[in-house]
């Protein structure tokens, strides 16, 4: 059983959005145990779209789209899918009903174009909507599966969990199981140098390295009949290789670092607040990411004007005068200072050159400072990144989070 | 001229990570009046690999590939693409000298699966790596012209501008200048039912309405054979819709909210400091996204327990005790709190339920409310999204953005 991807949009192939549909589509079918071989993306074009789908009904058990079902001219997808298909189209009165109560609720007024989002291939499973106004749909025709979903992500993505991956589910032969593991302060090279024999060895599980934005993983996985025998595989080979990583294994399946921190903190009871320079608040936001982090997180000081680093945080002045903002002396001055003017357990500090100005050949773009304060104490590290604004400042944000797992954990 | 994009990796199929290097690569061609007509994503698999690509070679004029250039066992791409247009592969030794010196900067150990992406196809175009190891290059066979660049972002984003646009600008026939309307507080339908007789009409330039997270964009876009024909051609056009869409258009052809908003703030010498509850530091974040915001950004406050919003921002305790966190009384007390804490001319204040947890009937999950200080006075706006926890965060984050540039400009 293998699936084709197929995004419909012509504004894909001209770079004004991603197609992050096709990244959590194909998350689902790993898990369903359906293999993804193929995704294309094509235009608003009928003629290259009904070829797509085409060859995709050709070496495809199953093709989902996504796009093209808005209530704009140029959405095409249904009625060339129908066509493929031999369908006729019909309008879904439910569907229609429910589009003009979400204008209402809204409190816009439905525009008259909303309607052809109600008109749906005869016969077909409708999927409902309900964070936006275009039903998906799903049909069998010729020995194949067609599945239909909107286009925008925050439709795609629920749509595809609660109705798409349940409608799949029944079709999906045998298992397939995967297991994270998540890795901090180890690049993917070296990763792979220390893996080199277990993942030319392994065949069920087979093991692959990847590299995510200032952090890899390792991904274990297995094919069996059943999750139980799935498990049975995966076990041994998750607890080697976690040994093999030892300190710097962050977690297995876990969301991310800082969904890790925040579970540390809550089971000790420890309360958190962070001080940020360079990163501009972007520590705070990727804390505030996990839901529930009130429990833990009181809150943070971006200082990014030297004044509010000692009105604020009580950074002194002659520190600043002396060895200027960019220093270490500095981050453990914000750390502390947090975490007193919070009244949090843990406080972090972190100062730097983000870049792309702003440097000097003392303090060159790239140089943070990041301090983690415990119990009067401070845990201090130097970080140089070569990689542009957006990665020094991930890295940045990424280096506090373990510096806390590694230093007070 | 058409080109195909393929991106290898099963890690785009598996779902591990979403393509963005398609976006931009697609972005530069459309500057470059090339098309794209397909993008296609194949696995880590030489038979389909080769597959893909013979169907693009019989398709396409140009083929760029991105992906499978690096040190790891599955990564095939140069051999494939070699082997498909009948080339030898050979080491090229100023790339094996680039890699050993970026491990020596790095301060890490190269292993000796690195060299393995020095081997490129003989007589090739190199592009050096500044990014990253691995070297991307650049040939002509059999008619056709094939590009091939790394995978990770941040080398494939640089690579592709340097130095396979510069390549390729030979090759392109004719010019495609797009310019991008921004909207914020008007939806797609709304928009495209405004614009829907200049849309029907509009052969050259078109006209396309786009979505974007709690905002749209209008694209026209005009075909010539100079790009001042172009411009002479999409002048009225967009002075039309800019006419049409009114104060809700926030800009042409600008990068985002935060940077109007920053240029705005720094042609009017105004300073600006942030006070944010439910958002967590991402409107923080995002000021701070934009390099030199130093001169206007003086810092802000994540004030996420309330006894941040007394200590540090001043809101009055019984105020929080009588109607809540969540309140416009609150989120003007953040606002005019954070200004003078810090000493800055604008402040803003946001609080609301991010969700999943914490609504009530009274204040439900997506009720926001945001205010914006300046000269002792506050406006003030209550905000109702229903589209959960990342969504509601950022559509709080853009409309306090959108309210400075209403208010304050």
């Amino acid at each position: 059983m293998n699936a084709e991807l197929i995004a419909v949009g012509t504004e894909i192939l001209l770079g004004d959005i991603v197609n992050t549909d096709a990244q959590l589509i194909s998350q689902g079918l790993s898990e369903l145990g359906i293999n993804v071989f193929y995704q294309t993306v094509v235009g608003d074009n009928p003629a290259r779209l009904r070829h797509v789908v085409e060859t995709a009904r050709d070496r495809a058990d199953i093709i989902i789209t996504t796009g093209g079902l808005g209530p704009t001219l140029d959405d095409l997808t249904k009625e060339t899918l129908a066509s493929v298909f031999g369908k006729k189209m019909a309008l879904h009165q439910p569907s229609l009903d429910r589009i003009k109560g979400f204008f209402q609720t809204i409190g816009r007024e439905m525009t008259p174009n909303n309607e052809k989002q109600a008109w749906l291939p005869e016969g077909c499973t409708v999927f409902v909507n309900e964070w936006g106004t275009a039903p998906g749909c799903a049909f069998e025709a010729y020995g194949k599966h067609v599945i239909m979903l909107p286009g925008p992500p925050r439709e795609c993505n629920p749509m595809w969990k609660e109705c798409a991956m349940p409608y799949l589910y029944k079709f999906a032969g045998g298992c397939i199981v995967s297991r994270n593991i998540r890795v901090f302060g180890l690049g993917e090279s070296n990763m792979e140098t220390i893996l080199h024999d277990m993942m030319a060895e392994s065949k069920n599980p087979t093991i692959a390295p990847y590299a995510k934005t200032s952090e890899c993983f390792a991904r274990v996985t297995a094919k069996a009949d059943t999750p139980e025998e799935c498990e049975k595989l995966l076990a041994p080979v998750v607890e080697k290789i976690c040994g093999l990583l030892g300190e710097d294994v962050y977690g297995v399946d876990v969301d991310s670092l800082e969904q890790v921190v925040g579970d540390g903190l809550r089971a000790r009871g420890l309360t958190l607040a962070v001080a940020e320079s360079c990163t501009g608040g972007l520590l705070s936001k990727r804390i505030t990411d996990v839901p529930g982090c009130s429990v833990y997180y009181l809150g943070g000081v971006c200082s990014y004007a030297n004044e509010v680093k000692t009105r604020l945080l009580g950074v002194r002045k002659e520190t600043l005068d002396t060895v200027g903002a960019v220093s270490p002396e500095v981050a453990e001055q914000m750390a502390a200072g947090v975490a007193q003017a919070l009244g949090a357990d843990v406080g972090v500090g972190i100062t730097g050159v983000a870049g792309p100005g702003g440097g000097t050949d003392d303090k060159p773009v790239g140089l943070v400072y990041i301090s983690v304060w415990h119990k009067g104490r401070n845990y201090t590290r130097k970080m140089k990144s070569m990689n542009g604004r957006d990665r020094v400042r991930m890295q940045a944000a990424s280096t506090a989070l373990d510096m806390i797992r590694r230093n007070i954990f």
